[in-house]
């Protein structure tokens, strides 16, 4: 074992699966201070719980995950969701053998590679759907956690938009588009 | 004047103006065989009409545009929808000062500069809209007569995403990530 002052992932922390609609309560409680937090994702700041649960659903051959978990912060309430992510083709018609996939973790697990475990889940799950690459739209060049985890799971920035998101407090940041074959 | 092979495009061949709901039936008329063919829209090409119209017609920031004019065939059935288009803005949140847009013309009006008329007509719009900035997400590259007139207009190609698209008998082709600022 190598030094190192994070922790090291854990496989036995998490179970990631498929989301059920009664997952919603969880799922929000971490997706509501980062669409709030405007700072990562692109949708607005003031999106509704309703708006939300209608975008992070998805029907296949996209799917919506959860994991779960004790908790990262040594709580023992078992069955807890610690992460989320989605994944649904990212164009329609001949674009749609292409994904494009959404994750968010909460805060307490910041760190300890859930963010990478949801992105490899959901990799396989898009391979088993038959999606050939994936592809992120817009990577917020600020949020250099997110672009070096993407990156150590074999994404490759092909652009960064100049300008194209609104930091609310660094100003105007550039947004990568990612893409890994499948 | 220049010689060339190709009619100089003439302002007083069409107008330009924000589209209203009974222009619907001249923009399918254009945008059905586009969405049929699936050479150059990311669009299912089982698209209903109702679900075109819904996608198409944009609300404000964003604008639903058409050219109308008296054909370019030579047809004298004024008022008739030579060309459409739309803008809207490309993310939300932070990203949502980055329009995008897309365009479609009768084929009997290519080679005109219609689309370059109506991706100028855009150009205005979004600025006066209060975008920064315009990106094209998806513009394939097997379409190289839009590839030239999008670069004509200033847009750059930041991104060829990899055989991203899919075309009904090139197979596998790219797609680009076109920007220009406003």
């Amino acid at each position: 074992m190598s030094a190192t002052t994070e922790p090291e992932p854990s496989s036995a922390a998490w179970d990631i699966r498929e989301a059920a609609a009664q997952d919603w309560p969880g799922i929000w409680e971490i997706l509501e201070p980062v669409i709030r937090a405007g700072e990562t994702f692109t949708l607005d700041r003031n999106t509704t719980e309703d708006e939300a649960r209608g975008r992070w659903f998805r029907q296949a051959p996209g799917q919506t995950f959860v994991a779960v978990g004790l908790g990262c912060d040594g709580g023992a309430d078992g069955g807890r969701v610690l992460g989320t992510g989605e994944l649904h083709a990212n164009q329609g018609g001949g674009g749609s053998h292409v994904a494009n996939a959404g994750y968010a973790v909460h805060p307490a697990c910041a760190g300890r590679g859930l963010a990478r475990a949801l992105c490899a889940y959901s990799l396989d799950a898009a391979r088993a759907a038959g999606f050939r690459a994936m592809q992120f739209n817009a990577v917020v060049e600020s949020n250099v956690r997110a672009v070096a985890a993407w990156k150590s799971m074999g994404f490759d920035v092909l652009a960064n938009i100049p300008e194209a998101f609104n930091h609310p407090s660094l100003g105007y940041v550039g947004l990568y588009v990612m893409y890994r074959k499948l």
